[in-house]
């Protein structure tokens, strides 16, 4: 929790205090503002004083200052913080990110970097801390709390009790970050404990989908507060019932709002909240983050003003933010301009007192260097990536396969009659049947995984990506082996990112340098470089809604049925 | 913030995860609750299971446990906070406090322990923290700010920006106390500033009344989020639109809650708690605590469940108090049990999980030492008391004087032609011409302050206190120079206390030994004594509602118009 003021020196605070008392003039006056009071639940008419990037006050005695603005009675509101993201779901290094949402409004956000963290550790989390000081959004980071997300697959490092102490005493830090491990929480597994002691007195965010009853008491009682992964009625009143916050997610795939509004009532919407969670370039270029979940609650009935608490106020107070969240005294002039509080299209975001973005357009400009310590992380043993590495011996029996579920991450266990030549279990599109492959990128160890798969619907060629949740190690699905290598290699060759191949030529790339998992590029041209791959898939075959989307969580060890990870074929 | 868990060791967590999960016996079962969900809103029906004095959880499906209570329908709510208050304002050492108000119903106060800092300082902090360490009652104090109140009356201490920091660094700390010298605020003063700059990051309690507009502006933007002074809807409002923490004050004096009470509504109540401030002993006895405002509240219209809320959730929300306020696994089993929601009438009282008070009596023995530290804390100087020392000479002009106002702390600055007796001004009960002595008692300067008063209505003796807000000096009131010799001198003699005498005799005396302010008896024996040294009063002809009371205010430096501190007569 930061002080109101605690960003006043002596000197601006005795400024404030003259301007609010004797009419001195403020930097900037908006005038004629509707203004979304998220106290008192109405609307106030009046004039906004600004100095020194914090608000002195409204109302209509408000006369003086260097700069003014008519806002022709347009609505002033504070700007949207989204209460848990992860801002790589987007594919941007967080630069972008901000060029991205701060003109829809967004003023901060809470967001779990695990996906970099899992590539890169405390250097990845120091790491986006530092890219994020001086971008005009606030980024508040929760330490993650579950990396690796299990010994099952091979990730580049470790979050211990002890760094993520150490990431805690980062003051970008507002908590422990989503708690996934639930299965560990209920088992009261002593490593579980052991990182959660280290955010005692912190706020420890959680992530337990579909548990309820006596299973939630357990998870609830062990300190955790907040939830955002219901997604249905029940499930959601019982965790608001336990006192965790309802985080009401809105994302690129999990879109849980219309099921969870009726939850939002008089009694507990002081209990609520929006987040996006995951949210990817194509949904943020096309949709918008926060604004476009306030849209849709409003479109759905849930009273404006109260939608915009949720998206600003609740979420600040909830992690311990102040001076932001709303327009008061003191606050930061972190504001957005809109025209009506039902399309909330934003017309012109404000960050500590300074325009930021008009129209959609971001005014600012960010810096293009990203941190050496993100570059450079695909580390593949040299000699791993041979013909021999793909084979998988037949024995005449069948064998495991990961069955594919269109528009789902879970997968299922399937057991298969392979085709075989040469004693070599092969891939034979005919009968949709290809290899899944993993290979171990951050250590050099050599590790490849190898397995078959169904479902996926490649008629030739192969597919790689480096974003391959949690582990981040390279996942590729191929029609034939030297496609599979030369996908895999050009992956490589790219620092991270995404290929199709067919025919043993490379078909189209999206290079993903930062990590392995983000591009460098801005909003537009991430969004279309990834269309392009997807489209490729298709033209290789894939019935799939989005392959490449899918290809990311084949190798992820902790969702069932199957999976292929660096470490080989698993089931849980 | 403490984690909700954060009292359970690695044994008692998985034990509650058993209990939670596997059916395992609780310590404790409250069977056939009607819980209070602060959450919710709701009314819930079960058993809630108790373990290791936490919360597991509740509904139908917890049957085991070594100890079961019925509770036969009777409702179960999270015991109450008081947001504000000054444990000292009782008279009772805060061991007898909670005995006083934890039959009540109350499970925890934020106090600012400003009148014993006054006159101990630090240490007196400390000892007050330390008496209610073992205690089944939270204590959680804020950091007095304002010490001494003004430079024009002496205190015993002074709460230097060093010493607040020292005081912030204790666990039990909450935040900066109330901030009374609003003046100092609005005027931009760096000694305020110093001492605020203190508290970043930190909870800054409010004290602004008749703060509103843009003054109320000026109070905001220097990062104080609470205030419990309102008494106008209007002023009130205005604090709430602010982002002020509306603390609805229900004191023995100050009766805000039916004025401010249309405030609370379906966009505010999450803005909005109880606070009493001062409570004297005699209305704790009679009238109760926080359960005669929700008492009151509900009376009044006030939804009981959103009336529990505010004396609950609320109150903990905002000072970071995390595991109380609320029945929910995790949270501390701090559980009041209630025949019905309209009279709050308190059956049982727990307290981490123990039954600590039924049907209005504690069960508890606190200690009966109190700290040495804050015994002997009268120091007048030797030589100091003499005749001449009363003497106030007289030129034949009209004097100042003090105009009391029946019922009200603020005083009229009078001019009077006195009653001259070789060539001194004398006290003349027959025009109601009283004189009004103020001893400074803490360092043995010899100060002492002589003026006029009149509206007391003494026919003759006098009477001494060394409860004088907020210094805590000796003040009388007397008709005759030898009486108020006596009676400060029956002051002095008891270490702290009041004394009525006449005549050269003591009518009736009240220790107060512990900082010369507060009782170390149970709360109706202190009641009793009081009520006497007010009976005896009335008795030598006050007319006043409350003779001592008024008295305990005639040396307090920061309210108009006039008064006499130990430096003499002054004018606001």
């Amino acid at each position: 929790m930061t002080a109101a003021h605690s960003g006043h020196s002596l000197h601006t605070w005795q400024r404030a205090l003259r301007i609010a008392q004797h009419g001195e003039a403020a930097d900037l006056l908006l005038t004629n503002a509707r203004i979304v009071n998220v106290f008192s639940g109405e609307i106030d008419s009046g004039n906004v004083a600004i100095a020194d990037g914090r608000i002195v006050g409204y109302g209509p005695d408000y006369i003086a200052a260097t700069e003014q603005i008519d806002l022709q009675g347009a609505f002033l509101a504070p700007s949207f913080i989204d209460g848990h993201i992860h801002t790589e779901s987007s594919l941007l290094w967080v630069t972008q990110f901000a060029r991205a949402v701060v003109p829809r409004g967004t003023g901060a956000v809470i967001t779990d970097p695990h996906e970099l963290v899992n590539v890169g550790g405390l250097d990845a989390f120091d790491a986006i801390v530092a890219a994020s000081r001086d971008l005009p959004l606030g980024v508040h980071v929760t330490v993650p709390s579950c990396v690796p997300a299990s010994p099952r697959e091979s990730a580049g490092a470790e979050m211990t009790p002890e760094r993520i102490a150490t990431a805690l005493a980062n003051p970008a830090a507002v908590g422990l970050g989503e708690m996934m491990n639930f299965p560990g929480v209920l088992a009261g597994e002593p490593v579980i404990w052991e990182r959660m002691q280290r955010a005692n007195g912190r706020r420890r965010d959680g992530h337990a989908p579909g548990v309820i009853g006596r299973a939630l008491d357990a998870y609830a009682l062990s300190g955790i507060t907040s939830d955002h992964e219901s997604t249905t009625l029940d499930e959601a009143r019982d965790k608001l019932r336990r006192g965790m916050l309802l985080m009401i997610r809105e994302g690129s795939t999990e879109h849980n709002l219309l099921e969870l509004l009726p939850l939002v009532n008089d009694m507990t919407w002081a209990r609520c909240c929006f987040a996006s969670d995951d949210r990817d370039c194509s949904t943020l270029l096309h949709d918008g983050h926060i604004d476009a979940t306030l849209r849709l609650a409003v479109s759905a009935g849930l009273d404006p003003i109260r939608a915009i608490r949720m998206a600003t106020f609740n979420v600040a107070d909830y992690w311990g933010l102040t001076g932001v969240g709303a327009i008061a005294p003191g606050y930061r002039a972190n504001l957005v301009v809109l025209d009506d509080l039902a399309d909330f299209r934003v017309r012109a975001v404000y960050y500590d007192g300074a325009l930021v973005a008009q129209d959609g357009v971001a005014l600012f400009d960010v810096a293009t260097s990203v941190p050496d310590v993100l570059r450079n992380t695909m580390h593949v043993a040299p000699d791993a990536l041979t013909p021999d590495a793909l084979r998988i011996s037949a024995n005449g029996d069948e064998i495991d396969a990961v069955g594919v579920i269109d528009g789902q991450i879970v997968t299922q266990h399937l057991r298969v009659q392979p085709t075989v030549e040469d004693g070599a279990v092969q891939a034979d599109p005919a009968r949709d049947l290809l290899k899944l492959v993993c290979v171990e990128r951050h250590h050099a160890t050599g590790n490849i995984g190898v397995g078959l798969l169904q479902g996926f619907g490649l008629q030739r060629g192969a597919v790689a990506s480096s974003i391959a949740h949690d582990a981040h190690n390279i996942v590729a699905i191929g029609a034939s082996d030297a496609d599979l290598l030369l996908a895999i290699q050009t992956v490589i060759d790219l620092q991270g990112g995404l290929a199709a191949v067919a025919d043993g030529q490379v078909l189209a790339t999206m290079a993903l340098p930062i990590a392995g998992i983000l591009s460098e590029q801005p909003l537009e041209v991430a969004a279309a470089e990834y269309a392009t791959m997807e489209t490729t898939a298709h033209d290789l075959g894939s019935t799939l809604h989005s392959p490449f989307g899918l290809l990311a969580f084949m190798a992820l060890s902790v969702i069932p049925a199957a999976r292929v990870t660096d470490q080989g074929f698993i089931t849980l």
